[in-house]
């Protein structure tokens, strides 16, 4: 389904201009600059997952030699005075610091304490084992049970529950609690005929990105009037976010830190906070020269975020006529060492391709002795839509209705106001339902131990602030100056937006993701708004410039601006002037002559980010002597709004599916009773391989967004939504489902499996 | 003298954002990156001054352990196809290739014939012996004279001489000739009561800058979807010049070519052009490694551009009154082994700081088997004055009239037309003349063998492209960026003109010299156009910067557009409206709420740009027994239209004085008779060091240019245009006029002085 607006470069799938440079190995990433006179930083990681520091010595560390420097958390200002009520999206700087480096507490194993920089890596190894810490242990709390049991240990003493109010409020490990909801949640179930009531968890996920955290710093005392100059090379999902959170935690302004972006080995969330650069930056400041910091795979699994453990109750009541009358859902969802999951967007996401009119989401923010959690695609809303598409799916075989026609019957469309506020523009939920329920995938027949699941995700999308600048050489290349990192293609969807607006070809355009002083303020890439609100950037940065080539040529010709039209790359003007068009070459030659070197810049902050709407359909066959479950087939579906370059599209599309298979079959942090994780590596923590899984089918559904000039949507984080739910559901189908779907809780690895079937 | 306009930032001397890396040897230049794999580039050198190449075999270079690449211009298109008559300030680019690397022959001794990449300097050092040259000597043509003789060798067998053409024209080592004139300048010299005809010489001179010339390449096959993509880091005074140059010569498009500038440690001209950067670009092709290339200091001499070699002989006719009635000039300059000497700035310069009605200036442009000339600070003017300057001296003295009342009698003003076209709009040569004949220097007594020289010198400074990008921090902290190199201070003043247009403090810019896919287009660092005209492109960009800071405050106070005003750095409004002023620190925080970041970029080819006149005193004491003469007082005095940062413009009146007294004294280019230059470096080509100079005085004189927002002129060239003929009236003097001027040789060396006060 494609809408109706013919594009000559948009849709075509073009190479990417960073294609070559990445599969012949010249790209560099954040472990790939070397700098004369560079020291090798490494961090002193806390053998404890809770425990009081009472000292850190790194008086014979310093003493070594080969050790130029060594630092810890009281080598960084006390933020204290940060936001420490920071809302939704907002960052605690105090927190944010106190994960960096450990000041009172640690709070989970492998928690920064201290760091060092040495001539080597042996000898930055060997200098850690001389610092000293004094630790008193407490007890871990491990998992959202625990952190919520009665009398459980506490991880910040003082923390009081955000939110809900009461009146005896005492600390606790919740960190905030918060409902939405719509209609009266009471009435809607009193008009049920069906109730079904789940919970469903999921463990904490790694995002699987391959390319550690890495930077290179260069600390000097300031090539500038004012302060000081830290010079950060590093892999990251905005470093623009880099540049904000390494200042603020150094205490320096934005303008006395510079990061330029190494190419990105991926990030899916994981790379939207800082780990290592404040702490490259103390050391190089100490040591007066360039420091390298490069996580081994153990320390990017024992101490960066993964996506959140969650544990999502439902109670759906439905009409024998398959309307829905009341929908609630309680989630809990870890955040790790510090408050911060993501339980808002899991509420915002949970119900919302549903009209019902009686809606309740509760949600639990809960601290534990375990990394801090960070983003993972589309955060939250994956845990959520597991329990809920899981319990809509067993309502359907209740009702004895297809599920996708139950959700049909009950499907958001334009018009329909979401439980969080906004009222949808235009969206393409029902049209991918009915691609879905059409697809041949959805009708082939099945046999024996097989299961079918399908079901639908929704991500919001985010729009933000973006910037772009366009440069004209003399020749007449454009070269476009974005900020974002290019994570699924970004180069080649920013030229594509550029070559249409400007409709010269793409061999004329070349897209550069510039550093944080060479183009405007971008917020990261994340919440699926590049290609949406940077390409938009773009467009308006290729609409003035356009403005100013026809000003160019009104005065070459001397005739009026009005006279002046810019069709097909070339200005031209009304056939009685007899002008011949003046291509953007021609005028990028002459502009000298008409006001100097052509330059445009745009930004804005974006409005009217188009929802996105997903349905994944999932055949899984399961070995009733070993409980594996086989993936047979998968057909990702999604309204995209509008694909600026399909094959990254469906990269988006297939990739999700392939993360969301793997939390539901095989992914998962394994803590033990001290809270040290057991599996922190690829091969203990399994992500699924290209051979495990079968190709992923696609089907693009293209409903404009209205509010974007070429109908996008974010394209990112959907995919994810659907893929758990669909397969929980398919193996639940797989092994039976006469006494309801017995298997609730993720992973559905072998053992879990073969304990349902045996229980039949 | 200083104008009546009262600024806040401009006019006073601020700490160079620069400093403390350049103090501290943090700066980087051109041979301070290095690259992972990167590997050694040296550049074989012709042993003959005049020579054809017969053949050039690389295959012994080529297959020496640790070599992987070798090239000769073979590897370089053939640019026949090039501006083969390219006019003034054009670019021939067949000559430049053939000056890069030699192709069918050597011009000068230290050529370039064949370049070689290595893994280390030694090895690199080493494959050059391999290389197999086949030369057939020719003769060599070292100087002016011998360049023009009947039956010269002849360096370029096709070339015929441009300009004044001739029925049987013939070809011959004179590229060029020209003429400008006004007037009857036979009846001028009927018109004169004396009429006095000297010819003056200089030796071809050495920029001096500290510098070798290097670079670091790195050639990939395209990081994006058209071309390959040649990254250049390296040091020069126009970074846009290296790449459009670069790409050329490798037959690219510029926009293939990325160039990074590096701190440049000087160029005064000499890096105007390339010579290292397309070799490596080959070495970097053929070897898929990175290349460094780093001159020696002995290579900087024999093979890149060093100021002209000139003879100028000068007729003036004056009457008893001193008035000047007919004023003549020929001039040769010495291009080196590729046409393109500065002949036309010679010859606008000689005589245009007077008004005589009567002018004649032929010059000639002439080949020799010598380095090709490059650029030298006011190119071709110093050597032009030196003859005029000296000419008027003498007179003045015949006439007994003081030397600088005749020129003041016969000084340019306002509305006076120069011989090359424009009318001068406000000039300040006669405040600068009255300020020098009121300095107590010029009225302090002398003594036995003293002597004091008196001068004028005039530079008309260019405009030409500049661009210039502004991007506003969430801090509000401004980054200034522009794409000239810092050569002489420019980032503290564009920083000063950006802090007095926006009326905020100076530690809140960040002045950065970006590169050239960070910028827009700027031509290069030369003709002392870069305060000039770059810095009015930041004073438009923060101007357009304002336009949007009071549309974001317009917005913010939900008040009408004409009713915002930007003063002192706030957005303000009429008191009745009772708005809170919004500091840009504000207004960059609400950005988001405004319209996104805060951008802006401008550019222009700037006109009118204004011409600046110099005086300089210079006292000098000859040692009779020795010949040595020695700088006792220097006075520079200058119109600078408006000193931004009065620190770097005294820098430049001092800089320049220094390098004329030592092409005055000191300093020339030894040939032997084979063409071999006898002193490739700072020991025997000896410039002045602080020891040999006393501390030069500066009286800056601001008459401001009414084309710039800001009043500025170039002030860059201007002083190096009168020292030479200071000194050398001084020496003249000192040693006794009473047979007039007898020392028309520079440089008044020892054994000049000598000869001379032998031969009284």
């Amino acid at each position: 389904m494609s809408d109706d607006k013919q594009y000559q470069f948009i849709g075509t799938r073009s190479i990417r201009p960073d294609g070559f440079d990445k599969v012949t190995g010249r790209a560099n990433y954040g472990a790939d600059l070397s700098l004369p006179g560079m020291l090798h930083g490494k961090i002193l990681r806390s053998p404890h997952a809770h425990a009081r520091i009472l000292s850190v010595d790194l008086s014979e560390a310093l003493a070594l030699d080969g050790v130029l420097a060594a630092v810890s958390a009281k080598d960084l200002p006390d933020q204290r005075a940060g936001a420490d009520d920071a809302g939704e999206g907002q960052v605690d700087y105090e927190d944010l610091s106190n994960n960096i480096l450990a000041r009172h507490k640690v709070l989970y194993h492998g928690h920064a304490v201290a760091a060092v920089a040495a001539i080597s890596e042996s000898i930055a190894l060997q200098a850690l084992s001389k610092i000293k810490v004094d630790y008193q242990p407490l007890t871990p709390v491990i998992n959202l049970m625990l952190a919520q049991r009665e009398n459980s240990p506490l991880l910040h003493e003082s923390m009081i529950t955000q939110g809900i109010v009461s009146d005896d409020a005492k600390p606790s490990n919740i960190a905030k609690q918060a409902v939405i909801s719509r209609g009266d949640i009471d009435k809607g179930f009193a008009e049920a005929d069906i109730i079904l009531e789940r919970t469903y968890t999921a463990p904490a996920a790694h995002q699987g990105y391959i390319e550690p955290h890495a930077c290179v710093v260069n600390h000097s005392l300031g090539n500038h009037s004012a302060g000081e100059q830290v010079d950060v090379w590093c892999s990251s999902q905005g470093h623009f976010m880099v540049r904000a959170y390494t200042a603020k935690i150094l205490g320096l302004d934005v303008s006395e830190v510079k990061v330029t972006p190494a190419e990105i080995g991926g990030g899916f969330g994981g790379k939207t906070t800082v780990y290592l650069e404040p702490v490259a930056a103390l050391l190089s400041r100490q040591a007066g020269r360039p420091v390298k910091m490069v996580m081994t795979r153990e320390e990017v699994f024992r101490a960066t975020g993964p996506g959140s453990e969650s544990r999502v109750k439902v109670k759906i009541g439905v009409t024998k006529a398959g309307q829905f009358t009341a929908m609630d859902a309680e989630i809990d969802m870890n955040a790790g060492a510090f408050k911060g999951s993501p339980i808002m967007p899991a509420m915002m996401c949970i119900f919302t391709p549903y009209t019902c009119a009686n809606m309740k989401v509760r949600g639990q923010d809960v601290v534990t002795n375990t990394p801090k959690a960070a983003a993972y695609r589309a955060p939250g809303a994956p845990q959520a839509h597991l329990a809920a598409e899981c319990v809509i799916n067993e309502l359907a075989l209740e009702l004895a209705m297809d599920p996708i026609d139950l959700r049909l019957q009950n499907a958001v469309e334009e018009g329909c106001r979401t439980i969080y506020g906004p009222k949808f523009q235009a969206i393409g939920l029902k049209q991918v339902l009915e691609q879905a329920k059409q697809h041949p995938h959805y009708s082939a027949a099945l046999t024996a131990n097989q299961g079918r699941g399908v079901a639908a995700g929704f991500w919001f999308n985010i729009g933000l602030q973006s910037s772009a600048t366009i440069h004209v050489s003399e020749s007449g290349k454009v070269v476009v100056l974005t900020g974002n990192p290019d994570i699924g293609g970004s180069r080649a969807s920013m030229a594509l937006m550029a070559a249409e607006t400007l409709g010269i070809p793409l061999s004329q355009i070349k897209p550069i993701v510039a550093d944080t002083e060479s183009v405007g303020y971008n917020d990261l890439t994340g919440g699926s708004r590049t290609t949406f609100a940077t390409g938009w950037a773009v467009i308006n940065a290729a609409k003035n410039l356009i403005t100013d080539l026809k000003k160019r040529a009104s005065k070459l010709w001397e005739v009026e601006l009005d006279q002046v039209d810019w069709v097909d790359g070339q200005a031209v003007a009304p056939a009685a002037l007899d002008k011949q068009p003046l291509s953007l070459s021609d005028l990028a030659a002459k502009a000298g002559f008409t006001g100097g070197p052509l330059t445009a810049t745009a930004s804005l902050n974006a409005k009217g980010a188009g929802p996105a709407f997903s349905v994944n359909i999932i055949d899984v066959e399961v070995d009733v002597e070993t409980g594996k479950a086989d993936v047979l087939r998968v057909t990702a579906l999604q309204d995209v709004g509008k694909a600026i370059h399909p094959s990254y599209v469906e990269g988006q599309m297939q990739g999700g599916a392939v993360q969301g298979i793997g939390w539901a079959l095989n992914e998962e942090y394994i803590f033990n009773d001290d809270g040290v994780l057991q599996n922190p590596g690829f091969l203990d923590y399994r992500i699924p391989l290209a051979s495990d899984l079968p190709m992923i089918d696609t089907v693009i559904v293209e409903v404009a967004n209205p509010a974007h000039p070429f109908g996008v949507r974010g394209v990112g984080e959907a995919p994810i939504c659907a893929p758990m739910a669909a397969v929980t559901t398919a193996v639940n189908q797989a092994i039976g489902v006469d006494s309801g779907y017995r298997l609730t809780e993720l992973p559905l690895n072998p053992p879990k499996i073969l304990a349902a079937i045996d229980s039949e």
